[in-house]
């Protein structure tokens, strides 16, 4: 099928010179020669070629393969990046221009993919800078490991692999290397890095109707990174088995393209190809490292993750291996300003996972003070009766609840909470320490989490907890009907600030919040706490009562009309007012009674 | 058109675990805790919650957002990353297990984007963690600007601006302040931030089929980080006009959802989904900047380009715009040890462009030593026969050459050849310094490449440049026949060097390499110079007869067969046998003459 591809651009002639606007507002450490359109280099901003005294590391071609290589420019890495249009090689002049712009004394280094364009056009450039006295050495990577040699004049192509030479050659300049020096630290690692890719789509040139060659389930292996073809379709497999393959292709001892045997130490760069989530990428570096402990013995070092050198809009990978000695890793290890370096891959690794943390004092907890005491306290009768009775009630609403439900929402409000309520009932009997207040409210927000799916469950849990925590806070001096009454109003604001609901939402809050306020007045005022109990529980019938008129907020019911709601109260509101009355009415019949 | 998702992972449902482990194999200051499959959470290496004295900052959500969250933990911003199923709000346990594994005396912050899973979860962990004697505070995020208000108990959704919250949070943290500080500059932080999104494309669940609900050419706006549709579905435009949109509408004065006004200073996020290459996320923040600075009057203080935020494999950027006071300028570029935390965006901005450097001293060149001179020496007389021949015997040649190119090659070798020589015959009368043979070697590199374009242009001005080059060094003593002998290899090695030819693969060094040696040779030997390059000649002539047998490794003819190239020579080699024996025979007869 082919397809126009559609990309967030403006003019597909201009999209590389745009992206250089982009970088330089995104990165105040470069800049960019002002010869757009032709000349197209991205520099660092700290230098200036006449007075540079450290060797300059330049590098670049064709544009596509971003962040290579502007995002790569800075102090420790490349000094300068030189960028074709999409694909192309620059031309020599922009080459020039770029050498001209930041090399000093001591001189530059050219480092090119192996491409014939980038060959000649950074070839004629480096004669004529050397024909204008400056001092330049070019070291060319070929680091391609998909294709069996001899590969003729063409050789290898550069890849990913690129990025590392330029880390150890910028490294090697700022550590005040010679040119000599610096160039032959970057042959060096050019000859002991190899890299191959895997894709499942192609890349669609902006502007340009791109043909997809590879049908649904396939996958290209041994790709370059211009869009042409690779050296193999095949069908798309789990990401273990193409991680597998690709490594001992890289690791060939039959093309023997990098000299990597078992006991070597070498590094891993698994680089996306432009469309690829990092997550992918992270999943292929979790199969990679493993496999080169194992299967081949490799000590892995250091690990790269990330989209370095992309193939425009290219999904997939390349994984590049390299060998590595304490002098490459010291250079790759060494810091840069370079944007895109990838930051904290450096340092030697701790163990990758720690253990799960136990709760604190959880079981010490559990064995003093949790459990049905052998007695129950004056207070702790009551409170048991209040929680039988508030349970009992939801229990006995269901059908109810149901009903209400079924008109403005799932159903399932009653069915719901009375298996909450079954829970308590049977959780009380064996392990709630009702003695303790504090604890048994936490307990009861546990009863119902473990039996009450979906948000009811998790908002009633975040009630007892919240509750829970501020008894406990105020636990020292004995629970006291104010400190009753600011547990209620604490767990109503943990729930309004979690779940988002405020009064008037047609939730369970707006029986619950005229309760609380009601309560605590009273309480204020003076009134006997057992009566402020009963009377704030008729604040909260009409609470829900009132949910009538109001306009659902969240949930099922924001779907209802208007016309509907106004005949049916919130059944959140109604069982939060139930439960709460019937505590309410079991503790005043406690009292009248005794 | 539906379509199965093309990915390269194993097993859908372990997508989560499998990316923190290659997270970990990637980052040495990252550990996880061992609790998969349910606790997925990703902390620092070098904290541990029982003594860490500093407010632990942890944030999480549903995965599928890489490199957020996990990949902002790191020293200066988050202590822990709770990682849910993919869109999947994390469950408490895990939520409970990061912060008691982080937290110390300090207290932990919990940054949550709103969304109702997270709210809940996040809370009722926060909730169960006070109860067990943590200090625990929890800020929200909802920095959506898509929708008008009002979102009910929904409200605004935490979008890519929750990164910033992170930035700030952490490096308020790092810098010692208390859990109240922390929490009230994240708050503040999170109430100046707006994002909106733009999708060409729906992201594509592991191992899920996808609609797509998005046709060829249209884009969606303001959309979520779920695959959630977005607010509304358009033509897709220039990217310039898709920026200058999202702008206003983060910045709307009706929705009034981040309070920034003309002379504000803001920072701006440019955001990708997942699937969206850098180059077009520096394009937008190419556009972004201008617009913010001249249509709305803003200081654009910092900018950070990437893709931070993403929603799997989504193509399309999100824009986020804060407002920001030098507080949190100083956050912001506080360091942080965070891996996907963009580096380099801090600080101010240069220039951006800077002029495009001259040649050095290439107009007072030009004056003193260019140009035909009014009087030759004996020494340029000679030079001129010899240029003049070379190049005569490749017009006279140029049929020849095109009929020998027409069975290997595109027939054209003959044309663009002497394209050059006819070049290097007019520039010969009006700019070539005779009298210097560096400086007119290098014209005659100057002249060919003018005209003749392709690879043979660049490759003939490589030797020239090159020549040069050699020359140059020693023209201090006059050029004497060893000197031309050493300009001819130097040349050779270049045009070696660059394009990659070595001998035997049936290019134009097929006649020049024997030719080099054979002069190498007899001067050494003590032969008349003349007569060593008379000499020389044949063996150049021998040579190109010689690419007959040779396998092509370039160019065209490479797909050539044996047997056709077996009966011609290659053109690029006749024709360099050709000009360097017209050379040596014009030098012959003009000494022989005088």
């Amino acid at each position: 099928m082919d397809f126009q591809s559609k990309k967030l651009i403006n003019d597909p002639n201009d999209v590389v010179t745009e992206f250089i606007e982009g970088l330089v507002e995104t990165y105040p450490g470069l800049q960019y020669l002002d010869g757009f359109p032709e000349v197209k280099v991205v520099l660092r901003a700290d230098v200036s070629g006449g007075t540079y005294d450290k060797v300059a590391v330049i590098s670049g071609g064709g544009s596509g393969h971003e962040p290579a290589h502007a995002g790569f420019v800075g102090e420790g890495m490349l000094t300068a990046a030189i960028c074709g249009d999409v694909f192309a090689s620059p031309p020599v002049d922009s080459i020039l221009a770029g050498i001209r712009a930041v090399t000093g004394p001591s001189g530059c280094l050219l480092i090119v993919k192996n491409y014939t364009g980038d060959r000649l056009n950074f070839g004629l450039a480096a004669e004529q800078a050397k024909s204008e006295g400056y001092k330049v050495e070019m070291v060319i990577v070929g680091d391609d490991c998909a294709l069996p040699p001899p590969r003729g004049i063409a050789g290898r192509r550069g890849l990913a692999g690129t990025i590392l030479v330029h880390k150890v050659a910028g490294a090697a300049a700022a550590s005040g290397l010679s040119l000599a020096e610096v160039a032959a630290e970057a042959k060096r690692a050019s000859e002991m890095v190899g890299t191959m890719g895997v894709a499942l789509s192609v890349c669609t040139l902006p502007g340009q109707v791109t043909p997809d060659r590879l049908g649904p389930g396939k996958m290209e292996l041994g790709l370059g990174i211009h869009g042409e073809p690779g050296a193999a379709v095949a069908d798309l497999q789990p990401v273990d088995i193409v991680v597998s393959h690709v490594l001992k292709q890289i690791l060939s001892t039959e093309t023997n393209y990098v000299h990597i045997t078992r006991g070597s130490r070498v590094v891993l760069m698994i680089n996306g190809l432009g469309a690829t989530p990092l997550m992918e990428l992270m999943i292929a570096t979790g199969k990679a490292v493993p496999r080169l402990q194992l299967e081949h013995g490799l000590a892995v070092e250091r690990v790269y993750t990330g989209s370095f050198m992309t193939s425009l809009d290219m999904a997939g990978f390349s994984i590049t291996v390299m060998k590595a000695d304490q002098t490459i890793l010291n250079l790759l290890d060494a810091p840069t300003k370079a944007p895109n370096w990838p930051v904290g891959a450096d340092g030697n690794h701790p163990p990758a996972k720690i253990p799960v943390p136990l709760p604190p004092s959880r079981t010490k907890k559990n064995e003093e003070t949790l459990g049905r005491p052998q007695q129950l306290s004056p207070e702790g009768h009551i409170l048991e009766i209040a929680i039988e009775a508030a349970a009992t009630a939801i229990i006995n609403l269901r059908d109810n609840l149901n009903e209400l439900d079924g008109k403005v929402g799932d159903g399932d409000c009653g069915s719901t909470m009375s298996k909450g309520a079954s829970a308590i009932l049977e959780d009380i009997k064996k392990c709630y320490p009702l003695n303790d207040p504090a604890e048994t409210v936490n307990e009861i927000g546990t009863s119902i989490r473990k039996v009450m799916g979906g948000t009811s469950g998790i908002i009633y849990d975040i009630f007892c907890k919240a509750a829970y925590a501020q008894l406990k806070a105020n636990s020292q001096s004995g629970i006291t009907a104010l400190e009753w009454a600011g547990a209620l109003e604490a767990a109503i604001d943990a729930v309004s600030k979690y779940g988002g609901a405020k009064a008037g939402y047609r939730t369970l809050l707006d029986a619950l919040i005229p309760a609380s306020a009601v309560l605590k007045e009273k309480l204020a005022a003076g009134e006997d706490p057992v009566q402020a109990f009963a009377l704030s529980a008729e604040a909260a019938v009409a609470g829900a009562e009132s949910t009538k008129n109001m306009q659902a907020q969240a949930g099922r019911s924001s779907y209802v009309s208007a016309d509907i709601l106004a005949s049916v109260p919130d059944p959140g509101a109604v069982a939060a007012a139930s439960w709460y009355k019937a505590a309410a009415l079991a503790v005043k019949n406690k009292y009248q009674a005794s």
